[in-house]
């Protein structure tokens, strides 16, 4: 899993059929060293995250492992939200 | 999942038969931070991405669980056309 | 599979609940050549790894091959402890 | 998918017998924005591609859906041979 | 798959059982363009692989394709010895 930060919303009135209703978030992944910013990726939530929040991202086909998404075309997803008084990397929270 | 632009089609005449009909775009990515340009990828379109539009791209395994494409050697494809008055990274749209 | 540090604990109170009671671990990566230090993951442990040794990290799906974790949203995982005696890159243990 | 150039068959008497008659060839992808080079990598080739033919190649476990390798140990494949006239990145056909 | 080089054995005493017997090598990739050194990894040899030679590696759920590791949890495996008389890339061998 990566550690990163979710900084916005994304719509997409198109989209795949099981990706409707299904909340998509953009996060910043902080998962470089020296605190240099990784990847912007699209995760889904299903767990209520919000924005400027540090979350766990879990990507792959693993990602199809939580919830009614095991079918959908999802390879990122939200699995937890991180303490905002534990201090971890990213400097944020 | 990762935003991208798509930029051109790709044609291949010579191709494994369980492609044949599938529209195949060049995505670029725009998944790196401070708005470098990311890899270009090959992604499926069943939506009716068109180029310019800017694109959610699901990758991996994932990208076989849309349509008919289950048993296809398609690992990317796009799932979602980001609405254009949304603002979002990479300054397009 | 790659080789990495373990260097903190990661907490997350609201998380999916396929992850309760699963140890996460944050591993610092030394897969990159010429000792530069490489990703920072989220690792699950069942195996009792504690912080500053060197671990072998399995990554993907793969990761859901061991123990009960088959169906949870898991994508890195450390299957085992590198000995401490025996001299492995990343210049720890 | 990615799109690369076919640089380099790479023989290997000594393999998993899954892999035996199986084609490999090198291919230099060509997935970095501005014309730098990418990844370097093997893919097996079912469809007859040429050295110095530009192709689309598929990765993970999306390359196991072709033809016969469901259950050989294949992590990319040739999928298609992209058409000469059509002018492509990579600068190449 | 990437090309890349058997540099050292890895030795883990504790480790998850399904990994008992199952010899690990660490393998530097040569998948850079220009003869950069890539990714240095760790991957499952069950074909004999000895330090020095330049072999085969397959990633991801595709490694747990051979021989008994159908549910190990493995995210690379050596699947061939590259012929020592074939010049490729990496300037070994």
């Amino acid at each position: 899993m990566r550690i990163g930060k979710v900084i916005d919303n994304v719509w997409a009135t198109r989209k795949d059929e099981a990706l409707v209703g299904v909340k998509l978030m953009i996060v910043q992944l902080f998962d470089r060293p020296r605190g240099e910013e990784g990847a912007m990726i699209v995760a889904a939530d299903l767990i209520g995250a919000g924005i400027g929040e540090k979350v766990i991202v879990t990507e792959g086909s693993s990602a199809r492992q939580m919830g009614s998404l095991n079918c959908s075309p999802i390879d990122a997803i939200i699995v937890g939200i991180i303490d905002a008084e534990k201090k971890t990397p990213g400097g944020v929270g």
